[in-house]
C-alpha cells in the first residue's frame, strides 16, 4: 500500500527489539517529517553500525581506541577484576562511584539452548588475564539468571583456588517491599543475612 | 562513558518518538550485534529519509511516482472525496474495503497553539480540486479531536453549499462497553441514534 521504499523503512524499523508494526509506522512517519538536517544526522550516526565500534583489546569494553579509558587509567586498582556480561553493566557499576578496579566483558553468557558455548564468549581471554596479570580478586557480576549462574559456576571452576572469587550480594532491592519480593530473592536475603 | 560515536548513536535513537535513554541503549546494543548484512540493509533503508518520498501531485498521499496508485485507478469513484489528516489514515480506511472513492491528504490539522495555520496544510489544493473536478461528496474523516473538529468546520465553511459535505459517524466503538464509554462519546451516540 505504501510506496516500496517507505514500506521497506517500516519493515526495517520492525527489526528493532520490541518494535511492532504500529510503532515502526510511527517511527517512519516521524522521521520522514523531521527537518533535513536532523534526518542527515540520524542516518550519519547509524553509519557507526557499518564501520563498527572498537573494543578494548584488554577487557572487551567498547572503546575509542585499542585500550579503553578504564584499562588505561593507572589510578585504578588493576589487581581487582570485575567480570560482567555486557558493556552496559560497566556503565551501571561506574554510576555508583564505588568500584575502583578494572573490568572484563564476557559479551554474553553460556546458553546451551541458544548454542552459546564457553568458547563463544570471552572466557579464554579472562583466564589468560588472570594467569598473566597480578589479580587478587575476581568479582563475578553476571545477571542472576540461570545462564548467568551457570557461567559463574563455570568460571569459578576454571580459575581454581589461586584467586579470591566473589559474587555480588543477592537480596531485597532498596526501596522494595517484603511482601512483593519473590520467594527466591527472599530465600537469598535470608541466607545472606548478617 | 561510551565511545563518542556509540554515544552519538544512542542520542540519535532518543530522537525517535517515545524512546528514552534505556530504550535507545537497547536499540544501539541490539543493532550493533546484528549481522553485517542486516546492519547494511537497515542503514540503506534509512537512506529514503534523505532522498525523500514522492507524494502524489493530486491527493498528497505517499507515492512511488507523480500520481499515487489510488488517484490513477480508473475503477474508483473520482466524484467521492475523503479528506484525511495523514497517509496512515488512508491505509486504515482501505483496510475496511468499503470505500471506493479517492482521498485528499491534509498533512496535518489546524492547530493555532502549535502555529499550524490553514495555509500550512493542504487546504488550498483541496478547494482547487473541488472547484475543478466534478465532486459530488466530500467526506471529512479527521481525528475527533479539538483540532480535527476546528479543521472540519473551517473546511465546511470554505467549500460552501455546492457540494455535499459529510462526516464519519461518532458513537460507541464495536466491542466496547457502555459503562466504559466516556460521556462525550455516549452523548454523540445518543444524538446520532437511528
Amino acid at each position: 500500500m505504501y510506496p516500496n521504499k517507505f514500506e521497506n523503512l517500516i519493515l526495517k524499523f520492525q527489526n528493532l527489539p520490541g518494535v511492532g508494526r504500529k510503532t515502526a509506522e510511527r517511527y517512519a512517519f516521524e522521521t520522514l517529517n523531521w527537518e533535513q538536517q536532523k534526518k542527515e544526522e540520524f542516518v550519519n550516526a547509524l553509519q557507526v553500525l557499518i564501520d563498527g565500534v572498537d573494543t578494548c583489546k584488554v577487557c572487551g569494553n567498547l572503546s575509542d581506541g585499542d585500550i579503553c579509558s578504564i584499562c588505561s587509567d593507572q589510578n585504578r586498582d588493576h589487581t581487582l577484576l570485575c567480570v560482567v556480561q555486557s558493556p552496559k553493566d560497566i556503565l551501571a557499576i561506574e554510576s555508583i562511584q564505588e568500584y575502583k578496579g578494572v573490568y572484563h566483558v564476557l559479551n554474553g553468557v553460556i546458553n546451551t539452548s541458544k548454542g552459546i558455548l564457553p568458547e563463544d564468549i570471552n572466557i579464554d581471554s579472562l583466564v589468560d588475564r588472570i594467569n598473566k596479570d597480578e589479580i587478587n580478586e575476581v568479582i563475578l557480576a553476571l545477571d542472576p539468571t540461570v545462564e548467568g549462574e551457570t557461567t559463574s559456576l563455570y568460571i569459578e571452576k576454571l580459575i581454581g583456588k589461586d584467586v579470591l572469587v566473589t559474587r555480588l550480594a543477592y537480596g531485597i532491592p532498596m526501596g522494595g517491599h517484603l511482601d512483593y519480593t519473590d520467594s527466591l530473592t527472599l530465600l537469598k536475603a535470608f541466607q545472606g543475612r548478617k
